[in-house]
């Protein structure tokens, strides 16, 4: 049997995408009143999956990270497992070793392989030759654990996109105590703005939101060097995403009717020698409150960034104000991260999700 | 409610800091019967407070450290949770994303942060953007987790210094056995000389001994950069510290009747640049047995040091000899460091200790 | 009590070293079902010792790797416990401190040490200080754990070189549902070549294998930088294994009868400015069926290596062929040090193994 991976968002079916962020958010309600201090009533807390119970999870991470490393190391130590990190400094794929060797002797000692890499094609050598899942968690093409988080966020905070909703229940005091599991809202179709740099994260939006029912609008430069690669772009149009796609240069035309307005860095780890070059290609791009108002947002807009932000893209009024869903987002990389830990390499399971199911697999 | 940091143990009342050695030594207590060899009859053995089970506490040190570090992981260890050392490699505050950035992204995912930094306003920084309590582990100005493991020290060894004392059980398969919690003696009131670099280490002794009764005298070269910085004696003075205090160059005045002579390395990390400076500066500093018998000490002094020890500062006669307790001194490092781990990070709870109430915290 | 080093297979009986391998092999047949996807009915499961439950093993690694650091970590996860990677960034022993003081204060807070040094004095020193067990995860001269992950994987693989024996049960999920330990087969006396550089590996093959019946067969350039140093040949005449020994120049004079081939890269790490030299020595030297076949191997001979591997020492046919016993030996290095961690740092007792003992230790 060939071991569930996960390279993008485009291998998944809406109904997968539904079912990891509907068990992220089980997990986030079950596992946050672990978390609080004073944990004296935890005889009568329901535990989260302890699927990784004594499993190790490698994290090869060629490039430096904060989130993605923590909510990775966080979200195994919940799942009853250990996330080992190897960065840079402790194993660099192809240079001692084959790649191919490496993924066969980590795979066979390692329960899950959970790589950042440089170019996309060293994560597919991974999972070519890996016995155990391979979940990417960056690479220069995709970035599908960064789309997790947002539509989770997203989901968490439907009501304010619609005045019918009511807020979630999200006290973990309130959690502690509660009988059954608090579902997410349904979330009204949105038009969501993209303004920036075509990379890893606008990719698997690319392939993700259109298929969920959301509007995608993207400003960025013309240069192609800031457009959407050919490998992305035919999965977005396989995935018949394309028509629910707008891609233009103006952020303002972008923001047009915009219920979230989404950015990040316009120069990524590497990409300091381009700086002055990329500063000036991105003229005009930076996320503001009189960006969005000139270009006729939503007046509700909210703000979403992966970070590490940079004020170049977007100023302190929005970024630190009451639209910015930024450190939610941030929180939210551990819940699904957590969820992909538990479905993908500790149950090797992405079928339907229902509750029963998952308490079943609680027993011990 | 505001998380409970520690900066330095000025922020502590003498009850707090109590607190602390109490329960370290009771944590040590209960744990030691864990760590022996063949651990067979575990299961009748009293567990440790779990309280930071299924969490983690990030490590950021941008100095590399041994005892600090291991003693944290250790602890964590023990309290069954996870500590995530985060080094130079992995993560520059400041650098590629804002100090209040990362403390919240970080505090999102972690339960507690241990930082080890280099300007002390680093430390003050994180503290007041994290959502949870942020310990400091090392800064230019305090290293109070260093005087607390002395403190135990001094506690352990109180007999030492007052002959009507028995010594205290250390046998950890006695520990095994004990129906009860053996409680530390009380200490008399010491004369503590210190000889050599006004440095973190000094600081936070000198915010704490004279606090709990103890007289300090400290001989350190006339320079302004071998005395306390204002911040540090303005703390000294606000606790009424300084009556206690007795400070001059001479290192055989400052032992003058000392129970007790600590001493730091000369030539700290990034100091190395002024290394012949230093070593003229501090001629004649260096801790023996003939500069103590001349200078008066009391006959059954110890010494004490935080190490990583240079001979400069101290002679191999009297490090590695018997009145040395660097060795308890470094274990130390473990118990006092899981004390806080479990009182503030695990609990947030510094209020008065009592046997009786850890125990109810042991339910699980 | 001294705590029971390891710093190479020299220091064990054969009876002890047979203790080792049994004792891994159970361990990796409790082990493996607790590491299936969808670990539901884990509750019906046995569980492996915990001897490490709430210890840690410190890992002080002053060279990079991959296998026996993941080994390491994967193994001490397994058995409850944590391993602390400590590398080169981390700790320089007897750069910042005396390896003395350093091994005095790691090992009064973790319960072993597993250390990969350069000079082999460095882990002598380290073992002669050290509170806990120190085990030798490479140092210039001996290289134990990998030669207990050859022998269980020639244990494993016994009917492989005698047809009268049944393969060994290898599926994990037979071993869910075992309710007993499947024995390992006994090993016939088999001819063992090696060609190539005498490094630490041949050393641990050159004490170990003449003790346990084998003969060993060794090719290598006469230059005597390419043979054993002193030491450890005076280890192997006092353990009269020099008589099961042959030695010379010609690779097929060496693999003649050869049940096993076995080989090791031809540069190793620090090695690299010899290279041309040392391709140039090696000449003749890559395992081929062709330079088996020539030679007089026997027509079934299997493959071993400790990877990395470079393509100079072994052809990809021989590599990735089915004579390649690589990857299960890989795999294998995490069972061996699971129960060296588990009889010397976890309980101290390296004495004859009876199954009934073992499962009197899993009480908990």
């Amino acid at each position: 049997m060939r071991p569930p991976h996960l390279m993008t968002l485009a291998d998944l079916t809406p109904r997968q995408i539904d079912k990891v962020i509907t068990h992220a958010r089980y997990l986030k309600q079950v596992s946050l009143p672990w978390l609080l201090p004073q944990a004296r009533e935890t005889a009568k807390l329901r535990m989260p999956s302890q699927s990784l119970f004594s499993k190790s999870v490698a994290l090869l991470f060629s490039k430096r990270s904060t989130r993605t490393r923590i909510a990775a190391e966080t979200a195994a130590t919940l799942l009853g497992g250990r996330a080992l990190f190897l960065g840079r400094e402790d194993i660099q794929l192809g240079v001692n070793e084959s790649a191919r060797d490496s993924a066969r002797v980590i795979g066979g000692m390692c329960q899950g392989i959970f790589a950042r890499v440089g170019a996309h094609e060293e994560i597919e050598e991974l999972a070519k030759y890996s016995p155990v899942p391979v979940v990417n968690a960056l690479s220069s093409l995709w970035h599908p654990t960064q789309i997790l988080a947002d539509l989770l966020t997203l989901q968490e905070n439907a009501h304010l996109f619609d005045k019918n909703l009511q807020p979630l229940v999200s006290d973990p005091k309130l959690f502690a105590r509660a009988k059954q599991f608090y579902p997410l809202s349904k979330l009204r179709p949105l038009t969501i703005a993209y303004v920036g740099d075509s990379a890893n994260v606008l990719h698997d939006m690319l392939v993700t939101y259109p298929r969920l029912g959301h509007q995608l609008r993207i400003a960025s430069p013309e240069d192609e060097k800031y457009r959407a690669p050919k490998e992305v772009w035919d999965r977005v149009v396989q995935l018949e995403c394309d028509k629910n796609i707008w891609w233009g240069k103006d952020p303002k035309e972008a923001v047009q009717g915009a219920d979230v307005v989404v950015t990040d860095t316009w120069i990524s780890m590497g990409q300091e020698a381009e700086k002055a070059e990329r500063l000036q290609a991105f003229q005009g791009y930076q996320v503001t409150e009189a960006l969005c108002r000139e270009g006729g947002a939503n007046p509700d807009w909210k703000f979403l960034h992966c970070l590490p932000r940079k004020p170049d893209e977007v100023d302190d009024e929005v970024f630190y104000g009451p639209r910015s869903l930024v450190f939610p987002e941030a929180d939210n990389r551990k819940w699904t991260i957590m969820a992909l830990f538990d479905l993908i390499i500790g149950k090797w399971d992405l079928g339907p999700y229902t509750e029963r199911e998952d308490q079943g697999s609680q027993a011990r």
